[in-house]
């Protein structure tokens, strides 16, 4: 989690986090499924599966001037992630009012992120843990505006890995990152700031906490989730910008080779919305700054309601 | 973690858990770095990254009467794990006086379990986290005795994935076993107890929580840990046992085909021990019952120093 500028974090514990599920002992006085707690205390067992086993799940949600971008999406994706795990039904009612009511409770500031996990909870108890973490974004503007070097780095799985195996949890957004985190020291370790993963048969798939999009003349594409990918909430809101300014916007399964002769490409998140890739494996790659600029704006910007 | 059968679980912090690093508040009035804390109280932040990003390790002892199985051997794996997470280095000295001041605080009991958790701790605080949990290990006659249902499941990686990729930690203990659990899960679903995972390239791997043993004729054979799994504590206790029995036993890559012409095959584990299986992918293997026993009584006899 980023710098906190100074600023408290936020947390809620989402008490009753899952559909059909009895309300637990923190919620008897809180019928709304909702309590803000210290931050600063400990509220997890260290029995809790979501330590054991990473076993849960999470979305980290922007948010630009109080407003969450693409909520209904990130929730979408977390049920998605829930049932991938055999985890119960979240009830997004009430986590979206637990979003809301810990970005409301948090000081205000322009850009915050806001991390949900649902875990599988203590083993015997019957009940998921979930809560809402809401605090500062980092300061993203260097990675915005000057670009990021990237590595590409080998995923291990072929690109049709995910279909036939739905154990390996690929497309499921899970606490499980000790790859991804790992993949983030390597790259550091090789002079870059983030990775993209390529599939083990050679196609470019996602970086470890964002998606890739690249653009070719007046064609941008991402990978299809088929690749065993997470969909991109973001990539969702860029090909938006990118289809009002007239590229084309597909989704194709991209030989490594391909993506070394893209004319651009950015690794889009929720938090840091786009970064242009100013440097792939050391080769340097061209950053258009001012429609960079425009895509970050756009990304910020709360669709009208 | 199993059924407590009435007993208290014992939770010992570990305060000072690597080398080189700063004492924790926690440890300023127990300077051996061990503090037995409330089982039933939260001890974590929500930030520790080894529930937001499954970012640590673990290692799970077996306790036979009051002596933990194959300390040094769990112990070293355990700073092998580190090494390959980039974890601080572990104090290997302060842990093993914690696993035995939490065995000994906890009712004696014919076995335990011994879980050590190592995460990355806090972002921005610098230290990591540590501890050390004790219950009754679960019954396990019927598995040791009857034996256990398995299916083969493919774990989506190459056989030789893990040499020229250090950052899939294959061959680390992590907590981010998502994976591993849901493929328990499916092996549920097929109607049976556990799994065996396969490479990609059909060669047997290991078992989500368990080691391999094959036997044929007079010959046992388990997979090497080059092939991307974890080093078996209790297989290397295993060999023992089955060289004192005159069987050759070898280190070899073993395609999935010559799994299913064994003529007996076990899970070995730290607290299960040892689990003949009886069913592969729905077919009969035969359980030698008096071998599994003797085998089981040597893997819970402490050695002799």
């Amino acid at each position: 989690m980023g710098d906190t500028g100074g600023m408290s974090p936020v947390l809620a514990l989402v008490t009753r986090p899952a559909l059909s599920r009895p309300a637990t002992g923190h919620a008897a006085s809180h019928d709304d499924g909702v309590e803000l707690v210290d931050p600063a205390a400990a509220h997890l067992l260290v029995t809790d599966l979501g330590v054991q086993r990473g076993d849960g799940i999470f979305e980290t949600i922007g948010v630009s001037n109080g407003s969450p971008l693409s909520l209904d999406e990130h929730l979408a994706r977390f049920a998605h992630s829930a049932a991938l795990l055999d985890l119960p039904d979240p009830d997004l009612e009430v986590w979206r009012r637990a979003i809301l009511t810990a970005i409301g409770a948090h000081e205000s500031a322009q850009e915050l992120s806001a991390k949900i996990v649902l875990t599988r909870g203590v083993p015997g108890r019957g009940e998921a843990s979930g809560w809402v973490w809401v605090e500062p974004a980092g300061d993203f503007t260097a990675a915005r505006t000057d670009g990021i070097r990237v590595v590409t780095l080998d995923r291990g799985y072929r690109h049709d890995a995910a279909e036939p195996a739905p154990w390996l949890l690929l497309g499921a957004k899970t606490l499980s990152y000790a790859v991804n985190q790992a993949a983030l020291r390597e790259a550091e370790r090789r002079g870059a700031d983030d990775v993209i993963f390529v599939s083990s048969d050679g196609y470019v798939l996602e970086g470890p906490t964002s998606t890739v999009i690249v653009r070719h003349g007046q064609s941008v594409s991402t990978t299809p989730t088929t690749a065993g990918i997470l969909a991109g909430t973001t990539q969702a809101r860029a090909f938006d910008f990118f289809s009002s300014r007239g590229f084309a916007c597909e989704f194709a399964l991209m030989p490594l080779e391909r993506l070394r002769q893209a004319d651009a490409a950015w690794l889009v998140s929720s938090v840091r919305q786009a970064a242009p890739v100013r440097a792939l494996d050391g080769a340097p790659l061209a950053v258009d700054t001012a429609l960079t600029a425009d895509l970050v704006a756009a990304l910020l910007t709360p669709p009208q309601r």
